[in-house]
C-alpha cells in the first residue's frame, strides 16, 4: 500500500502497544498481593473514579495487568484463573492483546456478566471502592448473594504497579462568557436550588463533564475530551469547593475561580466527605456514577444519603444560545474540512490504494488544517467494506484493510473546536451499488429524515421516537442493535446523557439538547452503512408546545447510493434543502476542485 | 324531533336516574354512622371489589350517597363539608346528578386527586379496605402524611343503606372447547408455574375477567361485559378454589367445575385467608387491582406477600387460535350491522331528523337482528357536531342533540357477541366538510394507517409505536389526549390490560394480542374525529421475529372526508386493500340496498 500523503495522525494512533508478555508476572506479583490481602479474586474494571470513557496513563490499570486497552471490560484475577471480560467491540482485540494462556476471554454485552461464574464458591472477592458505584456494587452483591463476599481494600493493582505514570496535570483554561453564556455562578445557583428541592444540604460532584461545565472550565488530562479530572463539593448555600491535584492549583487557577469556587487539594478530600458527614447532613449523591468510596466515606461519617441524577446532567444538556451558536460554528469549520475530505476521498477511492488509516490520516489532517480544532473528540472509525459492518470498530495497523473500488465506505468521527464538539457519519460510494445496498441504504436515509423532520408536543421522551428512525428497516424486518442518537456537549464529552435517541432515553427532550441522529444496518463480513447528523431541539415557531429539530452538520449526503423510488417527495425535499444549506454556508468557505466537487454533491435530485 | 323507528335501546339507557332530593338526608345520615364510628371524613369511590368498569347496583354506593351515576368518581363526605371528585368526563353531569347545596363537584383528572386539600388537619379519615387496593392505600397514606390518619371501618355507607339492592345472581355459563380453545385445567397449570417461578404458593384472584378466562366461565352479573363475580384461591398445587354467593352454587356448576376447581360461599373467603396465612405460606397479590382487606387478613395470619401483576393478565392477552377464530367472526358479524347501519345512516343523515339518541337505538337494532349479540361492550358514544368533541360523550335526554347535515359524527360502539367482542368507531360526513376537517380526518386516518401496516421485532411495546399513530398530527402541532389503543377481551372486557398502545403500555406485545387502534382528533366546540378498527398482533409471516398486525374491524371507513391530496401511494394502497377486504367479507352477507350501499362505500379510491 503506497504511504499516505498525509503527516502522520496527531490525535490518533493505530497501535495496540500490546505486550503480552508482562501479563504473567504481573499476575503473579497480583496473587501474591491478594494474598497477603486475604481475598480470592481482586477486580480489575476498565474505570476511574471520574467514569469516563478515556482514563489517564496512571488509570489505566486494566490494561496494566491483562494488556487489553480496549475502552470498556473487566478483569477477575482469582488465585488459580483468570478472566478477561470485553464485549463484542473487543472481541477480536482482547484475545490478541492479553495473554490467553493466563487470561480467558469472554464476550459479553453490557452489565450482563454473570459474575458467579468467575469466583468460586465462598470467595472473598475484592475491589477498590473508587472503581465502583453503590449501583454497580448492589448489582454485583446481587449477583454473588449466596455465593461469595465483596472486600472493600486499598487498590492492589496500585500496589504492585512500581512505574505507574504521573496522574495527568494540563492546563487548564476558562471559557468567556461569549463562549459558555452563563457565569459559573449563576449555574451553581441553579445547581443549589436543585438541591433545596431535593431537600439536600449537599452533593459531591464527580463527573469531570459536570464539574467542567459548573465552573465554565476545560483541560486536558485525557484524550478526545477536554477535561479537568476532579472532584466538587457543592453545599446548598455557599461556595462550592474544588478538589483536586495539588500540582493543578496554580495562583492562575485561584485567581479564575476566586469568588466562584473555593479550591483545595484532592487528598483533602476524605477529609472533607467526614467533615460533612459529621455534620448529618443530607447530602446528595447519584448511585450510578459517584465512586462507592465517597458514599461510604459520607455514610460512615453519619450523612443520610439522598440517591438521585448528577443535578448537573439536565441543565448542561440543555444548551444555551452561546453554547449553541459556538456549536453551530464547530459544525461550519467541520463542515469545511469535510468537504475537503469527501472531495479528497472521491478523487482517490476510484486508484484503489486507499487504505483505512489512511483515510482517518487525511481526515485529520483536514480538520487539523483549522487552528482552533484542538483534538478528535473520539477515535474515527473507519471501515471499509466488511469492516463497516463492525459497528465501534477501529482500525489499526493489524486490522487496517485497503478499500476496493466499489466497495462501501463508512467514515464515523468528530472533532473538538474551541467552539465546540462534532460528530459526523458518512457512508461513501466507491462505485457501482447492488440494489439491495441501495435499499439499506435507503431505508436508513429515510429514518434519518424521519428524525429530522419530526415534530412533538413538550414532554416527548427520545424513547418515543426512536421508532421513526427504524420503522422503515423494520419493514424489511432488519434493524440495527444501537441506539438513534446520543446527547453532545459543547466542547465537552461527544457522549453525554440524560437524553438521547433509544428506549433506555426517557427523559424529556427540551430545547438546546443537542443530539446525534445516526441510524444504520450492518451486513456481517459484507457492509456498514449509517448516516448521521447532529440536531438540536428548539422550539417549532409556529406551533406552541411543540419542539422540532435544527440540523446543525454541514457535509454531503452521498446521493449515489440513494434508490430514489423509495423516497417520497417529503424527503427528496428534505435532502435537497439540506444540500442547498450545507452549499449556502460552506461553499462560500471553499475554493477551486473542493468547491466544484461540494456544488455537484449538494445539487438537487 | 321525530321518534325512532327502532325499538327501544335495551342495552343502552338514556335517563340519568337523578333524585338530589336523596343527597341531604343520606348524608346526614352517614355523618351520623361517622360520629359514631369517630372518624371524621368518610371515603366513597366508584367502586366494588372487583375494580370492574360497571358495578352491579349492589355497589353503587357512590351513586346512593351523591347521586352522581358516572363510572369513576370520589366522595370525600367530611362533618363540616362534602366534596365529589370527578374527571373531565363528568365535568356537566356531576353537578346535574348531585345536590350541589350539599356536594362541591371538583374536576380532576385520573390520580392527581389532591386528597388533602378535602380534609382538616388531624382528621381521622376512614375507608372501607374492601374498596382500595394496597397501592392505592400507599399512594393516599402518602399524599395525607403528615396531614391526617386513614382508618380502615366497615363499610358506613352500608350501615345506613337500607333498601340495599341484593348483589346480582345471574346465569353461569362455560366455554366449549371450540371457544375456549384450552381447557380450564390447562390454564390452571400455567398459571400454577407462574407461581412456582415467583416462589409463591398461592394466589389470590380479585378480577372477574381473570377468573371467568381461567375457568372458562362467563356470566351476566354487570352490563356490557360477561363477568361472573367471584374471588378464586390459586394454589401452586392442587385445585384452586372458587368463591361466589351462596345463591350461585347451583348443582348444575359444581358439575362444571368438578375436577377442575373448587367452590365455596364467598362467606368462607376471610376465613380460607387466615388459614392460607396461618401457614406462613408465600402469597402473591397484585397491589394495583387485589382489595386491601385481602392483603392485610393475609398479612395479618402471618402469610409473606409477593407483590406481582395478576399472573392471568399476560397469558390471557395472548389470544388462541379458536378466541382469535371467535373474535374474527364476532367481527364479521358486526360488520353487518356496521353495514346496515352506515347505509340507514346515509339515507337518514340528510334529512335533519337524526338525533344523537336515535343514533344509538339504530345501531344497537341492526346488532340484536343477529340473535348471539347478547349485549353492547359499552354505551355507545354518539356525538353529533361539537359533541363529537367530548370524548368520552355519552348522550342522555337532557344532552340529546339533532345532527345537522353538514355535521360531523362520531359514531363508537361495541357489542359482545357469543363468539367475541366488537369495538368501532367512524366517523360520519354527512355534507360538504371544510378543507380544514378534512385535513385533520386525513392526518388521522393516516395515522390510523401507520399502525395497521407497522412491522416490529419482538420485544417492541405499545409505548414504542404510539408515535406512528399520532406523527402526523403532531407535524401540525396537534394531537388527542387518550391512548392510541387498549387491549380487548375474548367475549369479556372490551378494556383489558396489560397491552395497548400508549406511552404507558411497557409490555411487549405478542403475538395473539387483540388491541383497539384508535387516533383522534378534538376540536373543542366544533367537532370530533376518531376512526378505529381492532388489530391482532401476528408473527409477520416473510421476517423472522417479526410481528405485525391483523386488522379485524369489517365495516367502510368513511372516504368522503379524505384530503386524497395528503395520502401516500402505500397508504391508499392499504384504504383499498381494506375496504376490498370489507367487501369481499360482507358483501356477500348483505343484500339490497345494503349491498348497494356497501359496494359504493368500499370503492377504490
Amino acid at each position: 500500500m503506497t504511504p499516505s500523503p498525509f503527516p502522520p495522525a496527531k490525535f490518533q494512533t493505530f497501535t495496540e502497544k500490546a505486550d503480552p508478555s508482562h501479563v504473567a508476572p504481573r499476575v503473579a506479583a497480583l496473587r501474591t498481593a491478594m494474598a497477603e490481602a486475604g481475598v480470592d479474586a481482586f477486580l480489575v474494571p476498565r474505570a476511574d473514579a471520574h467514569r469516563g470513557e478515556s482514563v489517564p496513563a496512571s488509570e489505566a490499570r486494566l490494561a496494566y495487568i491483562s494488556g487489553f486497552t480496549g475502552s470498556a471490560g473487566l478483569a477477575v484475577v482469582g488465585r488459580d484463573r483468570a478472566d478477561l471480560i470485553v464485549d463484542n467491540r473487543y472481541t477480536l482485540q482482547a484475545p490478541a492483546q492479553t495473554d490467553t494462556s493466563i487470561f480467558t476471554v469472554h464476550e459479553v454485552n453490557g452489565a450482563n456478566v454473570d459474575i458467579r461464574a468467575f469466583v468460586p464458591k465462598g470467595a472473598r472477592v475484592a475491589y477498590d471502592r473508587w472503581l465502583h458505584t453503590p449501583g454497580g456494587l448492589r448489582d454485583l452483591a446481587d449477583k454473588l448473594k449466596g455465593h461469595a463476599t465483596l472486600v472493600p481494600v486499598d487498590n492492589l493493582i496500585d500496589s504492585i504497579w512500581t512505574d505507574r505514570p504521573a496522574p495527568p496535570v494540563s492546563a487548564i483554561e476558562f471559557l468567556g462568557h461569549n463562549r459558555a453564556g452563563r457565569t459559573a455562578s449563576d449555574k451553581i445557583a441553579d445547581i443549589q436550588g436543585r438541591l433545596s428541592a431535593t431537600g439536600a444540604d449537599a452533593t459531591v460532584l464527580t463527573l469531570p463533564e459536570s464539574i467542567c461545565w459548573l465552573l465554565n472550565m476545560r483541560g486536558h488530562d485525557v484524550p478526545n475530551t477536554p477535561f479537568v479530572l476532579s472532584f466538587a463539593v457543592v453545599t446548598a448555600t455557599g461556595l462550592p469547593t474544588l478538589y483536586l491535584a495539588a500540582a493543578k492549583i496554580t495562583p492562575e487557577l485561584r485567581q479564575a475561580l476566586s469568588g466562584v469556587a473555593e479550591i483545595d487539594d484532592v487528598a483533602n478530600l476524605p477529609a472533607a466527605l467526614t467533615a460533612l458527614g459529621n455534620g448529618a447532613k443530607a447530602v446528595q449523591i447519584d448511585p450510578d456514577t459517584a465512586p462507592s468510596a465517597i458514599a461510604e466515606a459520607l455514610a460512615e461519617a453519619g450523612a443520610r444519603l439522598i440517591e438521585q441524577r448528577d443535578p448537573v446532567l439536565l441543565p448542561k444538556s440543555r444548551k444555551n444560545e452561546a453554547e449553541l451558536a459556538g456549536m453551530r460554528e464547530a459544525h461550519k469549520l467541520d463542515g469545511v474540512a469535510l468537504a475537503k475530505f469527501l472531495a479528497w476521498f472521491d478523487t482517490e477511492a476510484p486508484k484503489g490504494e486507499l487504505t483505512e488509516i489512511g483515510i482517518v490520516t487525511a481526515l485529520e489532517a483536514f480538520r487539523r488544517e483549522e487552528e482552533t480544532c484542538v483534538d478528535a473528540s473520539f477515535d474515527t472509525i473507519s471501515g471499509a467494506g466488511p469492516n463497516g459492518a463492525i459497528v465501534h470498530y477501529r482500525v489499526t495497523e493489524k486490522t487496517d484493510r485497503r478499500l476496493n473500488p466499489g466497495e462501501i465506505m463508512l467514515v464515523d468521527s468528530g472533532a473538538q473546536y474551541l467552539s465546540g464538539t462534532t460528530d459526523i457519519t458518512r457512508t461513501l460510494s466507491t462505485g457501482p451499488a447492488t440494489a439491495e445496498q441501495k435499499d439499506r441504504y435507503t431505508r436508513v436515509l429515510k429514518g434519518m429524515i424521519a428524525i429530522s423532520q419530526a415534530r412533538f408536543p413538550k414532554g416527548t421522551t427520545g424513547a418515543q421516537i426512536d421508532i421513526l428512525a427504524r420503522q422503515f428497516l423494520w419493514q424489511d424486518g432488519i434493524s440495527y442493535s444501537h441506539g438513534t442518537g446520543h446527547g453532545v456537549g459543547a466542547y465537552l464529552g461527544v457522549h453525554e446523557g440524560p437524553i438521547g435517541i433509544a428506549p433506555r432515553y426517557t427523559s424529556p427532550l427540551e430545547a438546546g439538547n443537542v443530539i446525534s441522529n445516526e441510524p444504520g444496518y450492518y451486513k456481517a463480513g459484507e457492509y456498514g452503512i449509517r448516516i448521521e447528523n447532529l440536531v438540536v431541539v428548539r422550539e417549532a415557531p409556529a406551533f406552541p408546545g411543540y419542539l422540532e429539530f435544527e440540523t446543525i452538520t454541514l457535509a454531503p449526503i452521498d446521493t449515489r447510493l440513494i434508490d430514489t423510488a423509495l423516497l417520497t417527495a417529503g424527503e427528496r425535499d428534505w435532502l435537497n434543502q439540506f444540500h442547498a444549506q450545507v452549499w449556502a454556508e460552506i461553499g462560500p468557505r471553499v475554493s477551486g476542485d473542493v468547491k466544484t466537487w461540494l456544488q455537484q454533491a449538494t445539487a438537487a435530485i
